[in-house]
């Protein structure tokens, strides 16, 4: 396209409200403008940016084996009723009534209503299993939009749902969508990580998140330095140390008075010891009962290993009263001795002896504790966040820490919606069976803007070739002169006849305003064409993201750009 | 894809709610399927028909230089205050609040948007004209939704708007739209017209819908057998006819006594007198005054050209109280002589004398009537419905009327926006301007409806090839002949090689079973593989819609289907 004629509006400025690169690119390149909290609309150079990001997702889905439907995005509220979701899913769920006055929503999800179309029209075992996906327009009314396009209202998102007769296909059908997924975000050219994640209360052994690694990531992964574990902060697994500790003689328990010290910092300076040396008694309101969870004072609770260790619905810290009526004590002087709950230990509360603890006692703590020896620990568990000193849980090795930005989740959903919508068929002999299903996320705004966050520098967007808005763009340096400007078009025409996408920067401009814009966008070829080295048959390409630049002869440069495009001359 | 893994419910029976073929068909043959009430979800085959249509268009208005940009469905309540239409939209215009409580609507159309947008960009002449387009889901919230996607609350619709610094540009613009328009419906093989119709109170001086041509259509157009005229009935002109009537000796006006004799039928029948002697006087209340409109006994008044000519707001029938009040009678004798109002005729009633006509008395009309001789008409006008028998108002020769189903919609839409929300520019000599739009719709699901209304049988849809969801589908009689299957898997194989958009009907299902399918979801072409023919190395291809037969030897089958779908052997 020429430039000129392009609605392609780019700022220098930052905008006051953005704080991510990501986002502060896509409003100064003109990918995107806001329209209002947490909705945006894509101009035209942002929205080609998406539409090269869906077809990759697309061409790899369908390889996958996976149908593409379109769902609507009112959805009636009957069916979110059904699967119980119009109860439990909070204020996301935007919820409104229509001029008949029916309840719907705008879904921020599609699960109900193809739990639904399948269920009508899958009756036996021969027609599955079926995996159905779109890319489609969501809405989420998040209570603070943040970020841009990375956490917003209104998106899009690729949403695959899979059909199975049992668990066993089930897991055909996700390892399929993993292996999908690894090939979309390997063809957009993104560094990345598939990463084990917790799945919840919704069952199913386990989950994967595709995280894209950027130090401005929201999410906390870590990952093995010798072998391929990755997972996410809330899912790391810590193994159970071996309990061969040297057995000294610990002196009895002592009580010391600790006038209004509380937390795990005071006590260690009121009493000399380092954190590692303190149980830390955490009381939860695990559904109706309480529960006392110990841990090390260096450690921090994982509450989702918690709950799934334990198995409730909800999980929250007690409040004051019920830990008064649990512990006899106040907030800050909790202990595990005396007691009146449950009481479980992380594991690394094997290793401690001689520990300081809470007293249950107001402005009292405890010295010489041995756990087991002085309180009985019902149970020991994996119920901490994972530490960077931690040793990998697979192999033992060093554990790194990174932060990344989820773009795509693959999950077994296994029968939670089609059991409460009745999703059922006809096995092969005849008994009706629940169908297994699996559900499979790929936000693509947001793959977008975390491609910016891993690709950019102080001068703007560096694409990766597949997601580029255009490959490459082409400079004269003055449109005024006619020689140049001539050059130009010759080949502009030149380059778009062999299909390659160019942009012509036909603007009378100073060269240096559209370098600069050039550079922002982010147009991973940019060819010069100035009046000194077209004199000399030549012009100058420089490659945007190494910033290497060659010297060619004219005739040179629609080769080069062609070979580096990916586009080979005989198609 | 192989019918056997394919989301493809196809059904014999006729849903009971669908009136219309498009939409029986697009059920039965497994496009799409009801959510609720006027939503519906595309399956695999219909959203594959969908992308066919969205790429054409795409191509198309990215020809005439249009820019593709993707606005937000969640639109605030803010921008469309500004424009008028939050008052005025009606109930179409869902409207909600979020969880801020701030008011929002589902964007039924996009100008309040994409003039926010553009104003906020576009600062001087330099940056215009600027086309900008999206291909996006609307929601109107009809009070009645019916005939499937033909009239549906969620739809998708390309909609385009321009700016131009003039209305000479505007007019540029529009053009280019009306261009692509033609080159859309041409390519997708459809039978259309481009027709005037009324631009309503927005201002402009026309606009064209875009129709495709079936006697289901919901909209009657009329056209010129010789020369290309055509508009809708609404807008269809009428050209004053010459006043060389015989000037007759017409007796005096005569009041007859007709008690309870109102209509037009019953005031012929009982005064012996043919409709076209009558003349009809209706009272309408127009804004806050009272108009007579008086019309022959034959014609239909067209309320649309008595508004557009008075250029009133509002325009209703009066109600008895204000009937009584300018003419002093009960409907039903309501006539022009010594009314109090202002009266305005028909074209139609300058060719008329010696008529009939109420006679402002309750059981009485006058005959003998001579309009202009016995009362004043203040003006005469085109206020009428065209009839067949008209003229052609451009060349004078025979009107024909037809249905059909408006796809399209070219407007100008002047400065009512841009104004309303000051989207101005600075032009060649620094004076502010406001920018001149047009929009332009298409109707994505829709244009597929009425391809199908167009393209049927009582087999099922038949498919213009560029439409078509597949060109081509493989039935082997007999899956479990191997050497049947074998030739339908080499075919397959083939094809799918030549990028031919294929179905293998690899179901074990009876040939007869298959073949209806292949009908009913109207594949253009179908390669039948039986025993007989397939041991004289030979195949059966037929066509769907000429119904066609060719016996051809294997080796030429392939050749034969890429010609046919329009491909080259080099490609």
């Amino acid at each position: 396209m020429r430039y000129s004629e392009m609605f392609l509006p780019t700022g220098r400025e930052v905008p006051s409200d953005a704080e991510l690169i990501s986002h502060q690119l896509m409003i100064r390149a003109g990918l995107m403008r806001k329209l209002t909290s947490g909705i945006y609309s894509y101009l035209p150079i942002g929205y080609r940016v998406i539409r090269k990001f869906e077809q990759i997702v697309r061409e790899e889905m369908n390889r996958a084996g996976a149908q593409e439907v379109f769902l609507p995005m009112v959805q009636p509220a009957e069916l979110w009723q059904e699967s119980g979701r119009w109860v439990h899913y909070g204020k996301e769920l935007l919820r409104f009534r229509d001029r008949h006055d029916r309840e719907c929503c705008l879904g921020p999800t599609h699960e109900e209503v193809i739990t639904d179309l399948v269920r009508n029209e899958i009756k036996t075992y021969r027609q599955l299993p079926r995996n159905l996906y779109q890319i489609q327009t969501k809405f989420r009314d998040e209570i603070r939009p943040r970020f841009g396009i990375m956490r917003c209202r209104e998106f899009g998102m690729k949403d695959a749902y899979s059909f199975d007769i049992d668990e066993a296909g089930a897991e055909v059908s996700y390892q399929k969508m993993f292996d999908a997924y690894q090939r979309i975000f390997n063809r957009c050219g993104l560094n990345f990580r598939s990463v084990e994640a917790d799945s919840g209360s919704i069952g199913g052994r386990y989950s994967h998140e595709f995280m894209v690694m950027a130090d401005s990531g929201e999410d906390a992964i870590c990952y093995c330095c010798v072998c391929d574990y990755a997972a996410n902060l809330e899912k790391a697994e810590i193994v159970r140390p071996s309990e061969n500790r040297t057995k000294e003689v610990v002196p009895d328990v002592e009580e010391v008075k600790t006038p209004g010290i509380r937390t795990i910092d005071e006590v260690c300076c009121f009493l000399k010891v380092k954190p590692n040396a303190v149980v830390k008694t955490l009381i939860f309101s695990a559904d109706d009962t309480s529960i006392a969870v110990l841990i090390r004072g260096d450690h921090e609770v994982n509450e989702i290993k918690v709950k799934n260790f334990i198995g409730c619905n909800s999980l929250e810290l007690a409040d004051d009263q019920t830990i008064t009526k649990v512990t006899g004590s106040p907030r800050g002087f909790v202990g595990a001795i005396g007691i009146r709950s449950r009481v479980i230990a992380d594991y690394s509360l094997l290793g401690m002896y001689d520990c300081v603890m809470g007293a249950n006692r107001e402005d009292y703590h405890l010295r010489h504790v041995n756990p087991s020896r002085d309180f009985k620990i019902d149970d020991y568990a994996d119920l901490r966040v994972i530490q960077e000193s931690d040793p990998c849980p697979r192999c033992g090795r060093k554990i790194r820490f990174a932060r990344g930005i989820e773009v795509g989740h693959v999950f077994k959903l296994g029968t939670k919606y089609s059991k409460a919508m009745r999703a059922a068929f006809l096995d092969q002999n005849g008994q009706e069976k629940i169908m297994v299903m699996g559900c499979y996320g790929i936000g693509i705004g947001r793959t977008v803007a975390a491609a910016i966050e891993q690709n950019h520098d102080a001068d703007g967007i560096i694409w990766p070739l597949p997601l580029a808005p255009f490959s490459v763009i082409i400079i004269p340096v003055n449109m005024k002169e006619k020689m140049l400007a001539d050059a130009a078009e010759e080949l502009y025409r030149m380059l778009t006849e062999k299909d390659v996408e160019v942009i012509l920067d036909d603007r009378d401009e100073r060269a240096g305003v559209k370098f600069k814009d050039a550079d922002l966008i982010g147009i991973p070829y940019r060819v010069t064409i100035g009046p000194k080295r077209l004199e000399e048959g030549k012009m100058e390409i420089k490659t945007r993201r190494s910033g290497e630049v060659a010297i060619l002869p004219v005739s040179e440069i629609v080769p080069f750009l062609m070979a580096r495009v990916g586009k080979t001359e005989e198609r």
